[in-house]
């Protein structure tokens, strides 16, 4: 079956003390190729059917909606999983 | 500056009550395209410099050894961001 794929991450703004976090352990762990971390969520949404357009702008609604917080995430993407 | 993204998410066998939760969210909101919803993490790595075949590898080893847990997580793609 079709999954939808939605992306949420931080604001680029706001501190994200996970993404610090590992920061700090890859610096522990000698690693300095990356300079930031940064951690979101990433939603898998498993289409009963076909994904329509009207399946695909319910999904856009509801990752604005009700999977991310506006006031502290941005959602980076919604697409058709290949 | 170039980003690899690193995703992970929840083993297919394993329950996630965090995707059961959202889809309890959603049947109660009247949505029904959705059968199933499952929610992992989602990693921004900010390249220090160019993205090599070295740093690539390095990505995937980190995203195996720190990011994720492979008893309860696989990673499902690291991938330079487009």
């Amino acid at each position: 079956m079709p999954t939808i794929v939605v992306d949420v991450m931080p604001k680029a703004e706001l501190l994200d003390p996970q993404g610090k976090a590992v920061s700090g352990a890859f610096a522990r762990l000698g690693v300095e190729s990356f300079s930031q971390v940064r951690i979101g969520k990433r939603f898998e949404l498993t289409v009963d059917g076909d994904v329509t357009d009207d399946v695909l702008a319910e999904a856009r609604r509801l990752a604005e909606d009700v999977l991310s917080n506006s006031v502290i995430e941005d959602v980076v993407g919604v697409e058709v999983a290949p």
